[in-house]
């Protein structure tokens, strides 16, 4: 059974990836760390994953087969690297390693703290690199957004159905992180939606890279009223005709995570699960093709997709320890 | 001092219209009528309100000089049309009279009742038509989505600077309408966003109409968690150059009801009251121009834009009785 | 593996049940019925359940080993009657079993419809009742409120503590079933707390059962806006001195779905979960003790307590497929 | 036009505050202060209150007639003391001068900072206490729950009906503050109940205080999934036999914002306004009488309840510049 440490356990996703290790037949989570709550009990920060282990003051001296690492971009890099160079194989849930051109990543994100580890790093969205993620000593993560609209795009995109795109994405309040702050106030997150980051949203770059990299891509995040869960409403502008729908359902007819459905998708049915569900819709007024896709931004959008390329990584079925 | 009735006051919008009309200082609300809740008093079933007015069953026999009608559309027009004829001037909320060409609402809503009527109608959006309004004998309220909608992209679409556009709307469940549904019960609304007739909602010509008519649009209503207020992200692709947030600002710069802002424009900011509020940013990476507009979609939306219809036909003061 | 058959799935509690029983190691989920939507999927209807199973039109006639009946009161016992005639063993979700006294049950619900079968009813509180509902055939599932007050109050009111005590209870709207109303609409239960059937709610004649009988307890609900979770605090004027901390400590020490906590219990913490969280606290300055409990109303309120009930009757592991 | 300043003005209250007497009729707002927010202009960080006065640091060296003062306890008393002195009249939104009692004060404050005010300050519950606030030069404004709690449940107490009473309370996140923290953040409050402070809520002596004084109260409030809104539900054990009801109706027949209604008072009804609701139930079956009383926390539970004092302080009508 293999040893497994999650860094930054404190955070949701980071709780979320140790509550999934805890209870996973196949992985022994032995270590959980944290910056401000070190001392504390996992589960008397976050009872409701029932961890009762005590989170330890960071560090990277782990003697661990694996580890999860839950911190924000840039900090992520270097501690990323300790682990990789000590023998550790690392899914990192940062956006260090996400984009393959470092030119692409200092654009957005500013000086890459380790870029020499780029080149290894596998992009770890199983359903488009399963192969490569089981061989990789290093995942880089998709980001939560990224996720949902990769999944609902790919398809159209690797047939080059794609003109241009407009995605508007809700989300729930958890994917903007525990710190507290005026703008997840609750007062402030009830009764509105809030647009953010608009023309600005870091995981734009990866969705671009992810759908070919030559569509310029308009990505708005809102902020919505509920606590996790995420859609994305993409608006293609398609490039010729094809059978929209059944590209979208040949995709991932083989995909046990990936539901393609008919009607809205809905945040209740992907709630605290692996999966992604994608609905397709063409506007015959304008020929707009409307792709919809929702996920549980800390578990398909996070962490339980960690955990799926853990699974690759180890040689375990792929589904161990998912919650369905 | 004008007496008025409001028609269908035990629906959500002409509870709200009462309730202003019973406080307006220069209108007298005599009658108030429903359907199923006849007999009740209003502040029974819309404790809010605070009109002690018996609910009489629905009559057109009503010796007022206004009335306002809250009826579906279909079974609005009849109604409007019987007003109309003994000289009671009417606002129509419905979409019976939105839309000036018959075949437009012929292919998206059916038959026309009272198709005679609408060379007359002005549709009732003061920022657009405001001296026609002064004169009408029927005003058709502007929908809550085009309201938002058309105020966020007119200044845009009377430059002729729209390419194309893309509308994501995100609404609160009382736009749904008070009659209980499965679609809305509590449980299905909390914690998930559900796009609504994608492809297809009846806003759409009303919107295009309001445009210039040249251009097909693509809108996409999403109900979200909330009772009240709606935001509208509109994506557009322009045609040419332009100093666009000049354009917004200059478009508004006299208008008491409009506000042009930095930033989110925020629900909150417009709950009960007849502001919209609008932000404009030029996505620099695609070129877009991304236009935010909020509403309460009760209030502009609905019933106290109708209150600013009514004020402007009665040669009163614009903004009399308007809550601010 | 014993088949087993859910009767009423279309509902919430039937459909929780449902999606728990198609998953158990040990049970067999053969049949699930239904009225309104019969035909359907159960997937369809309920799509975070994912049971493929077709929704049947009602009827007893099924040849099954197990029944878990989710129909109102008085209309489950004739139905309950006829599958324990026909050697099909029942866990009836209904109140129409919970009372062992006939004449308070018609106090409260009118006629009995099958009086006969009171005596052999097992109250179906794993915590309490464990040894008699592993022989019985008709297990009464508790109603969720009782759940979690006779689990909050039962260890106090055992050793006579308890002279005196206010239930005031907090539900999420789910409790209040699935059917569409007024008072179910989003815009109704959105920002608002709701008490309701003051001083009649039905619950309490169940409450005072199992706390004794000789107690007359006030107990009122209220309805707040959230969709899952219950929340009792229970006011008690105590009889005597005693550590009340301790006597809850140790009635609870062995149970593992009764988690006695310090702090709020909280209804995160219990979510989709078979878990009661209790916690106690003495008043020094009134010498109240207050005694707080959450459970997941469909969870440990209804469903996997069915489960958790029907492992007991099967002689599994009591906690065999309860979720965690 | 008397002149009137807001000190501590970026809070919810000393916004909502500032927003009432900007547009107040007789009153001119000149001047609002801020700790953190000094330099922005109000409505940018309140944009709802749409009042356009800078925030300046803060000072009480104001040439003001009247101030409302929105600091926390303890630092608020100093300032007040410091006011007054100078001749102007205050309100006091903290709880340094509504207990009498320094004793009391002290055991659940600490030491008291400006106590030779204490004398002169009077209670600021304009139903209670009309006339002495007309005279007063200071008033202490009362507590959100201590408003809606003395409300219900001083007629009882006038006539020594109460034998004992427990107040469950449910609030409004706005309720407590503004300020950023864990238990505040969106996904801490979104679907749950949280009771808080329990057995030690520093509102207990002040509604004791205002019951008579002889009674120990058990008041226990929680926090609910909403942004503004406050319900008491009183248990009273009675002391001997009465009209209950009667009671109540004739203890606010003549009083314009406290409304006695059937069925359940609800927060909608008295958003944003100064009115509290109030229902009364007898429970048959355990003689408790039950008293509901809702109010919004920010209006009748704080600011419009200030202005309500501010204009008996000035001899203006009692309902001058109130939201009804």
């Amino acid at each position: 059974m293999a040893s497994v440490a999650v860094l930054g356990a404190a955070g949701y996703a980071g709780a979320v990836a140790a509550a999934l290790l805890h209870r996973h037949p196949e992985f022994e989570l032995t270590h959980v760390t944290a910056r401000s709550d070190a001392g504390a009990r996992l589960d008397e920060v976050h009872p409701r994953t029932r961890v009762p282990l005590e989170l330890e003051p960071p560090s990277t001296d782990l003697d661990v087969d694996a580890a999860v690492v839950g911190y924000p971009h840039g900090a992520s890099a270097p501690v990323v690297a300790d682990l990789v160079e000590r023998g550790v194989r690392v899914v990192d849930l940062s956006a260090d390693f996400r984009l393959r051109d470092v030119a692409t990543y200092e654009r957005w994100y500013g000086e890459h703290p380790a870029p020499a580890l780029i080149d290894e790093a596998v992009y770890g969205l199983p359903e488009l690199y399963r192969d490569a993620i089981r061989d990789a000593r290093l995942v880089a993560n998709p980001g939560c957004y990224p996720t949902a609209a990769i999944l609902a795009l790919r398809p159209l995109a690797e047939r080059d159905l794609i003109a241009d795109v407009v995605i508007d994405a809700k989300s729930g309040v958890s994917g903007a992180g525990r710190e507290p702050s005026h703008t997840k106030h609750f007062v402030s997150v009830d009764e509105t939606v809030t647009p953010y980051k608009v023309g600005g949203h870091r995981h734009t770059p990866e969705i671009e890279q992810e759908l070919g990299g030559a569509l310029r891509v308009t990505f708005t995040p809102h902020l919505v009223p509920l606590s996790y869960g995420e859609l994305v409403s993409c608006y293609v502008s398609p490039r010729g005709e094809a059978d929209f729908a059944g590209v979208m359902r040949d995709a991932y007819g083989a995909e046990r995570w990936v539901e393609v459905v008919e009607g809205p998708p809905g945040m209740h049915e992907v709630r605290e699960t692996n999966f992604c569900r994608i609905s397709l819709h063409v506007d015959e007024w304008t020929s707009r093709v409307i792709v919809f896709a929702t996920i549980d931004n800390l578990y398909k959008g996070t962490s339980s997709q960690a955990v799926q390329n853990l699974n690759l990584m180890f040689g375990l079925d792929e589904s161990l320890g998912l919650p369905a």
